[in-house]
C-alpha cells in the first residue's frame, strides 16, 4: 500500500521563461509526474497499453511561494489526500532543500473510455483501490 | 480601459497526449495567453523589452468539466475579478461554442526585479492600473 | 490542390526560456501546425477522429539565424517539396518582417495505425494525393 | 575531460501525444537535457547565474526510427563530434535498449549577451574548451 510518494527532480532549460524561472505551468507537470511514480510504486500504470479505464484530471490548482530556476534541485512531496468511489484527491509541496516553493492540489476521477462515446465515470477498479491509500494523518 | 477578453483559439496537436484530449497543463497557458492579449488590447505588454518590473504568478486553478480534443475551437474569457495594490485577480471560463470545458482563476503579483537579488512585491504602477479595471458585475 | 501555407503567429510568454528568446524547440512546433493548417487548407484534416491511418515525422531539422522574442509577430512559409509514394517532405522559412530567423524541413510517412501492433508504412491515399501538390518551382 | 554523456530517461505522460507515441518536438529537449548534463559532469553550468556569455542553438536535426511510448525507459548518448573556435557540435543516439529510437545532431555557438544589443558570435573561452573534447573515433 502506497500513500505518498517523494519526487527528486532538477529543474530543465526548457522549463524556464524569460523571467527567468520556473514557467509556472511546469509544476502542473511535476505534479503530475509526481502521480504516476506513485502509482509505478504501487506496482501500477496510470496508462496501460490498452486500458479501458483513464484517470483525467478534475480539478488542480497551485499556490506559489518562491520561484525555481535552471539547475534547482527540488522536491515534490505528493500525498493521497482521499479515496471516494469515483475520486482520488492528492495534494502536493514543492520544495528547494528548506524552502518552500508552491503548494498545490490535485483530483483525478475514474472513468471509462470507449472509443467514440464520451468518457463516463466509474468506481475505481479494486486492484487499484487496494494498492493506493490515504497518508495517514 | 479594458476589463475582459475572449480569446478564440484552436487546439493543436502537440497540445494533446496519449488519451487522445487537452493535456490539463495547457488550460493554465490558455489562462496566461488571454491574459497576456488583454494586456495588448490596453495598449501594454505584460513584459517589456528591459522591464524592471514583471508579473509573477502568485496561485492559479482550474476545475474541468469536459475534454478538449486536436482542432477543436474553443473560446477563453477572461475577466479581471479585483485589481488590489499590489496584484490583479482574473478568471477564466473556457468555452466550445455552448458546452463549459473549464473554469480558472489566476492571481498575479507585480513584483520589481533586480539583476541577483531576489524579487520584491510592489504597488502595481499608475499607468497600468488606469489601462485596466474591473469587470463590471 | 494546395500546395503552400502561410502561418502568421505571435510568440507566446512560454514559448521564451531564461535566455529571452524563443526556445529552439518550438521552431518544430511552429512548422507543424503550419503543415497542419495547409491540410486543413486542402479540406482534409492530419488526425481524424477515429483515423487508422497516420502521418508520423521521419525527420526534422532546422538552421537559426535571428532568435525571435516576446510578442514578435512572424510567420511560417511551409512548402510541399516532394510527395513519394509513402512520404511527403515540407520546407520552411521563418520570417520576422524582412529577417530571415530560420530554415527548415519536415519530411513525414503514412502509416497504418492497429491498435497492439506496430505502425506499418503505406501508400498515401488517392483522396489526400489529389489535395495537396508539390508546389511549383 | 569530458567528451560523451549517456541521459537515461523514462517518458512522461505529457510528452506523448493523440497519436499515443512521444511527440517528436521532444526529443530535441532530449538531446539538450543530455548537453547540459555532459556539461555538468565537466563541473560547468551552459548558463550560470548572471552569464553575459551564452549557447544558442544553430542547427539542430533528427531522424526518426521506432516510437517512444508511456513509461518507456530511453537512453540519449550524446558525443562531441567538433569544437571549432566558436562552435561545438554533437551528435546524439536515442536507444530503447537494443532498439534505435531516433539519431540527432546539435551545433551550438558561443555568444556575447550585452542586455539590449543583438547577441554576438565570440572564442569559446578557454576554462570551457578545457574541459571538454572531442569523443575519441
Amino acid at each position: 500500500m502506497v500513500s505518498e510518494y517523494r519526487l527528486k527532480r532538477r529543474v530543465l532549460f526548457y522549463e524556464t521563461d524569460m523571467a527567468g524561472i520556473v514557467h509556472f505551468s511546469w509544476f502542473y507537470r511535476y505534479m503530475e509526474e509526481a502521480e504516476h511514480a506513485l502509482w509505478r510504486e504501487a506496482g501500477l500504470s496510470i496508462s496501460p497499453v490498452g486500458a479501458e479505464i483513464g484517470f483525467p484530471r478534475v480539478a488542480a490548482s497551485f499556490d506559489f511561494h518562491r520561484p525555481l530556476r535552471f539547475e534547482d534541485e527540488f522536491e515534490v512531496r505528493l500525498t493521497v489526500v482521499e479515496i471516494a468511489a469515483k475520486t482520488i484527491r492528492y495534494s502536493a509541496h514543492v520544495t528547494r532543500g528548506e524552502t518552500s516553493i508552491a503548494t498545490g492540489t490535485l483530483t483525478v476521477a475514474c472513468v471509462r473510455k470507449i472509443a467514440g462515446e464520451p468518457m463516463r465515470s466509474m468506481e475505481i477498479p479494486a486492484d487499484i483501490a487496494t494498492r493506493v491509500e490515504v497518508t495517514p494523518a
